[in-house]
Parts: structure tokens; sequence; C-alpha cells
């Protein structure tokens, strides 16, 4: 073994202990409150990455989506044809604001949407919740997040939930345990290149 | 309708005018280098749902997993299972580099992983290559930056590519058609909760 790999060696050696002391101090179990925020791409994306491993190991999950219409069929929907025992897909929302021209009409879906969300924070067997776009309902004060926060935290100890969506609320960031921001750094529709299939629906 | 919902309604009627406009703006497909980095989570999390969605729509795709091990069992290796017409995955890594401890040999094991990157990369039946970590790869400078991108530049025109990993290198990141900072704004891991089935893996 030369210096250069003898000195990888060590320095990986001490790396892998420090490595070991890290993880044995990460003891805890429990539902997490994830948000996935910011104005670049994989925001839904990365939930619904995060919704196949969960029902690949069996668990229970659930999909509501707050501003998406049933009319715009995407791939991820899909997902309830391959997990038709662990999956339920409610696809709520009416569109964006600018297509349905009505404030009120929005309002209403956002709150049917929370209702039914309520149900299923209240159930024990459901493993994993994704609320997609809940942030937008919250932007624009559809919801009172006060409210939905208090829901959120009465749920059962070991149900995970994603919330995705642009400007995320300051009190949602702080009452959750895992918040990423999605930054823009380059993003194909600025360069003229359109929504393809499979790749944004 | 009240003064504000007729606001409301006025805007939002100039706004869906301004999105049309924009969307027409934009013509072009093509195939994308898309770029998952930073150091929140969701990079590699992303890319499976992305890989969901183009798979749900029958077009042919591939993982390769530049530094995760096969011993390592995940929740989105399953995926195979689901799709075995439409995916093959490879898992070339050897581990966490604090692992293997030997640096001759993480080289290797990432130049086998490009040779077999390459055979799809000349593929135009292959339309998605989801290059796992291969980010953590070129940070090492275990593989040639410069040419990895003429590599990824002679692909055919329609083929998707999602590479994911930190520390992206700006020569990539100047390449791609779509770049995303997954940003760490809060992780639970640094609250003492451990890794979890389902979410992490």
């Amino acid at each position: 073994m030369n210096d250069d790999a003898l000195h990888h060696k060590r320095k990986m050696q001490k790396r892998q202990q420090l490595q070991k002391t890290i993880v044995a101090s990460k003891t805890e179990e429990k539902g997490l409150l994830m948000v996935h925020t910011g104005t670049g791409k994989g925001k839904s994306t990365a939930a619904f990455g995060l919704l196949f491993r969960h029902l690949s190991y069996g668990f229970k999950s659930v999909v509501i989506q707050f501003i998406k219409a049933p009319e715009w069929k995407t791939g991820e929907q899909r997902m309830v044809e391959f997990f038709p025992d662990l999956l339920e897909w409610h696809t709520l929302g009416k569109g964006f604001t600018w297509n349905t021209q009505d404030k009120q009409k929005d309002i209403e879906s956002c709150q049917a949407a929370w209702s039914l969300a309520l149900d299923y924070l209240n159930r024990e067997d459901i493993s994993l919740i994704v609320l997609d776009e809940l942030n937008i309902a919250l932007r624009y004060n559809y919801l009172d997040p006060d409210q939905i926060i208090r829901d959120l935290q009465q749920r059962p100890k070991m149900q995970h939930v994603v919330i995705t969506g642009r400007n995320a609320s300051q009190k949602l960031i702080d009452a959750a345990d895992m918040v990423t921001e999605m930054k823009l750094i380059k993003h194909p529709f600025n360069a003229g290149i359109k929504a393809q299939k499979g790749i944004e629906y």
C-alpha cells in the first residue's frame, strides 16, 4: 500500500468512527411532519418517490391534492393501480386560481379537502399522508394555518405527513420535523422547453 | 357578485391571459439533463418519483447507483418488481468511502459503473437514465467531469438523464437543462431521530 492509499485508509477509519458515534446517538422513531417548499422542481415528485418507497413495504398511504383538478391526468396517479389495497388518492382541487377565477369556490374546495384530510389524520392505520400543494391553500388564507397545525399535531404518533407547495408559511416550518427548500437553479421552462409527458406530469 | 369577488375574477382573467401567452411560447421538446444537488433531502427520492411517473407511461428506464452498495436494501429498488419489462436497476457502488476505506477500489467501481452507463447512453430505446450519486464520484475525481459531460452530450436527442448527489460540479450545472438545489432547512437526523423504513430507505 503506498503513502496516499495509507493516508486515505487512516482518514476513512477516523471518519467511520465518527459516523458510528453519530448514528448511535439517533435513537428516536416518530411520525415526521415533512415540508417540501421552494420555487424549484421536485416538491411533489419527491413526495411521490417517498410514497412509492412507503407502499413498497406494505404501509397504508393517502394522497390529497388541494389544487390539482381531477381532469388533469398524471403518471403518479397510476400508483393506485399498483397498490389498490394500500393507497387512496383524492384529487380535490379545481385547478389554478387563474382558471377557476372564483375565490369563494376555491376556498370551499380547500375546506372540503381539509375536512377529508382530518378523517385520515385520525386513523392509526394510515402510515403516510401526502397533502399536495396544501402550502398554496395556506398562502392564500383559504385555510387557517393555526387550525391546520393544531390538527396535524393531534395525529397518531407514528403517522408521517408530507406537505408540498411554494411559500410554506413560517408557522408550518416551525412546526415541522423536516423542511427542504427545492431551490430553482435552472428550469427548462425558462429555456423555451415545454412540459413533457413522464417528466412534468 | 360583490366587489372583492369581481376584483378577484378580473385579476385572474388577466393572469390567465398571461399564462396562456407564456405556455404558447414553450414549444421545444427534448431529452433533459437534470441535476438534483444540495445538502437537503429529496435528491434521489425526487429522481425515483420521476422514474415512477416515467414508467407509468410505458417508457423504458434505467437506474445506475454509483455509491450505494447492493447489500443495502431499499424500498425504491422494488420498482423493478412492478415494471420488470421496462426497468433495469444496477446498484454498483461499494458503500460510503468511510466504509470501503480503499480509494483505488472506489475509483474502479465508479469507472465500471460509468462504463455500463455508456451502454445505455447509446441506446435510443432508453427514455430515462437515473445516475444516482454520480455527483459524489465526480466530486472525488473518481471520474473525469469533462469526459462525463462529453459522453452525456452525445446521447440520443430525446433521452432524459437525472444525476443526483451533493456538490454538483459547476461544469455539470453549466451543461444541464434543469438544476434543483435541495436545500436543508431542517433535518430530523439533527433532532436525534433515526433513519426510518419507508422514509429514508
